[in-house]
């Protein structure tokens, strides 16, 4: 391990990172808040100090080509120390007085899991909450993205960076040059992010409660500056807006790219976007029927709840318009049955994500065709390419680390005294970056009474579903530091 | 498909299982209960006069040996013809007046789940119970492994048979042919439940109860004949007795033969059976530290409650002596977890079995290697034997269809509108052949109440499960008919 490497790109990153705060800065000063103004100041100053002294050491190590082993443990770093950073503003305004949750909130934000530790969100100044948001953001598309697509010097081993970052089968790339595809991802994303604002305005929302959800949608966060979540707007065409652009952000990314660029027919023949889209439609149907026949809503609103809790759970945002706690059981099961699921690759979702369930499903069937004809030769096509075998192989464990993932994280809240239920879904959410679950930590609860050492845990897994499993546990493996 | 090649064989196989009823129309006799007695009586001479019929039209066609094809046919439909022929007395005596709940609950002692809908045991005639009992024997180590055993006709093609009755990485065969292997694997199972029994009866327990307990724990199954399971005895020599020969069922019955012909060495090297014992007492340690720290039982207590119950759910076989519902969560949420597992492969256990988790936990060490040197090359190594990639492959569809079954499974219990828990755990449960769960069916609760079409999809999972998913599944791709 080179940490001579790795110090100087985290250094930049995080200096970079840093300059983000300028904006709830601007805003706390707008919106006359003297603690949060403090807070930004002095994290910003200090934290600027110290990182001008570490490039003062660091100043003559040149930067170097970044191996595959270092690249993990840079982003790694990366996201465990902006996470304790971004979490200073909080907890030095007071706004959120104990670390321990702060650092949650925060990492919460920045993995866009959006469960809070608040109980009345309200009461946060609004440059808070805007910071809340903008961690969201950030860490949606990914801030190791957006370095790679700014800071030109990170140009040497990005896409090692960009792989550690978000691993998995995704990175199809729009470009040769792997700095050019992160700018386009992170262009499509802005986009994105301005349209739905745009269209919030539109519908009545101020520019503040527009940005903050629009950041929170696209990131397929779920983090609201609002008590009620987006219900609090009672506006359906607020709610159909979100949902819209919810299921946009589960879609592939380049996807995006491809629409633009006029490649639709590719779009809409590619077998994971496809089967999204199926499954959400499905999903919301089956929902919004088991609502509307237990006479719970009208059929329009049991098709704009249904829609919008699938969306939000699907794509791992978290949003909600209603307690699906209070729904009947077949819905809730729906919902349930979601979390295990994250919607594309290549999305800013969490979870497991659909390509991985589609290439497991193709691997049984083809499986059972093996029992009868167990000579024959049958590879795995997607998208009229061979599935190569070592892909399979790395999705089998993929599934089986996150699994496992789920289960200690669930141990480790049963081992504080939750149940059974609040345990697994805690884990299920907080691994697959969701947000709300069920037992005690429904769509209207929050995450206020864990103890705070489990929520150090739970932040810790939070980071590890949002980096895809691999990245922080290969750095756990004895083989990563031999030799 | 040729069904000339199943039906001769089913009915023998049908007509074979239908003498074990000889046993409670016996029982029935000594105990002087009229009913049970003409319901036995009546349901055989019925069931041998229609064989024997059928035989007379099917005395010509040659037994041939059975296809790959054919045999997930025959297996399938045995269980399922089996398992309504022997809920017939349940039903004609009035001991089960619904056929559903009949069927259910002889699906349920058959497949070795052990969930019952009996909300009073006691009141059953004695015969009946044995019956029922006796169907968790016959089931356990698998009728068709005996009918391979004891029926040479079925000699040809035997090995296909036993493979669609327990598929998976298990029959590492202990003898060249095939019916001798399974000469000694009931040679082995009948022993081991006499030795039980005499060491029950000798604990205190009547013959009845000693064989009845002996047919459940051997078979992993989980009927008792009381209502308050094994804890009815209130008997820690009773229960550590059940404890040994649970653990004793869940080992791999090959290893059982190793240890009587005296190649002690290879057992202990045995990677599976070391996990097996390092799962049961790390889990059972750290539920008897639990339990003792939140002083539910004293010390001795403890130990015992934590290594039966714990016994019990990773051996799938489902008897209790406390209700775990009432226990601190972190105990709770270990049995929870023991519910993914299942205990050896070979044994008589149920669930997805520790060498499937061994095997894939392997696969992702490695693939978290190959993160670091994709150019490597290494193998999966268990018992110093290299792992085929098909197997791999064929072990990470086995855990995908199961994780399938379970989620559909469990879909169809919220319809009925059952919460999510109840449903999630009623579904691994009745999959995983294990008997209780959590929710509504905890371990001193029933199945009694789901409604009536609930119980034949959960019958249908029950014998899915005990199947082992591939036999049954397979049936229902296009691939199976076609030609």
């Amino acid at each position: 391990m080179n940490f001579r490497t790795i110090l100087k790109p985290l250094v930049i990153i995080l200096f970079f990172v840093l300059l983000f705060m300028v904006f709830p800065f601007l805003l706390a000063i707008y919106y006359k808040e003297p603690a949060a103004m403090k807070a930004f100041f002095s994290v910003m100053v200090s934290a600027v100090v110290i990182c001008m002294i570490a490039f003062g050491f660091l100043r003559r190590w040149q930067i170097q080509r970044i191996a595959i082993r270092e690249s993990f443990v840079l982003v790694a770093l990366c996201w465990v120390s902006i996470s304790f950073v971004s979490a200073l503003p909080f907890y030095v305004s007071g706004a959120i007085p104990n670390f321990s949750e702060a650092f949650f909130e925060t990492v919460s934000g920045f993995s866009t899991t959006g469960a809070t530790i608040l109980t009345d969100i309200e009461v946060l100044p609004k440059s808070m909450l805007f910071w809340r948001s903008l961690l969201h953001w950030l860490g949606g598309m990914g801030i190791i993205v957006l370095a790679v697509a700014v800071l030109p010097l990170l140009g040497v081993g990005g896409l090692q960076l960009l792989k550690a970052e978000a691993p998995g089968p995704t990175v199809d790339k729009v470009s040769p040059r792997i700095s050019e595809t992160a700018k386009i991802l992170w262009g499509i994303y802005v986009g994105m992010t301005v349209v739905e604002a745009m269209l919030l305005n539109f519908a009545g929302l101020s520019y503040f409660d527009a940005f903050n959800h629009a950041f929170a949608t696209v990131a397929t966060g779920g983090f609201s500056p609002k008590n009620d979540s987006v219900g609090a707007f009672h506006s359906p065409l607020v709610e159909w807006i979100v949902i819209v652009f919810m299921i946009l952000a589960g879609m592939n990314f380049t996807l995006h790219y491809k629409i633009i660029t006029g490649k639709t027919r590719q779009v809409f023949r590619n077998t994971e976007l496809r089967v999204y889209f199926a499954v959400v439609t499905i999903c919301a149907l089956l929902v919004a029927v088991n609502l509307f026949s237990h006479n719970v809503y009208s059929v329009h609103d049991s098709l704009r709840q249904a829609f919008f809790q699938v969306s939000s759970i699907i794509t791992t945002t978290g949003f909600s318009t209603a307690d699906y706690k209070k729904w009947p059981a077949f819905a809730q099961y729906i919902i349930f049955l979601l979390m295990f699921s994250g919607a594309c690759s290549g999305s800013t979702s969490g979870g497991v994500k659909l390509i991985r369930i589609i290439t497991l499903m193709k691997l049984a069937i083809n499986e059972l065709k093996y029992l009868i004809h167990p000579k024959a030769v049958m590879p795995i096509f997607i998208d009229g390419n061979v599935v190569r075998k070592d892909m399979v192989y790395s999705i089998s464990a993929f599934v089986f680390l996150y699994a496992a993932s789920v289960l200690t994280t669930a141990c480790i809240c049963a081992l504080s005294g939750e149940s059974v239920l609040t345990s697994f879904t805690a884990a299920l959410s907080t691994v697959g970056n969701i947000g709300p679950g069920f037992g005690r930590i429904g769509p209207v609860e929050n995450y206020h009474f864990f103890k705070d050492w489990v929520k150090w845990f739970l932040s810790a897994a939070m980071i590890i579903g949002r980096l895809e499993i691999f990245t922080v546990m290969v750095i756990f493996t004895r083989a990563f530091w031999k030799k």
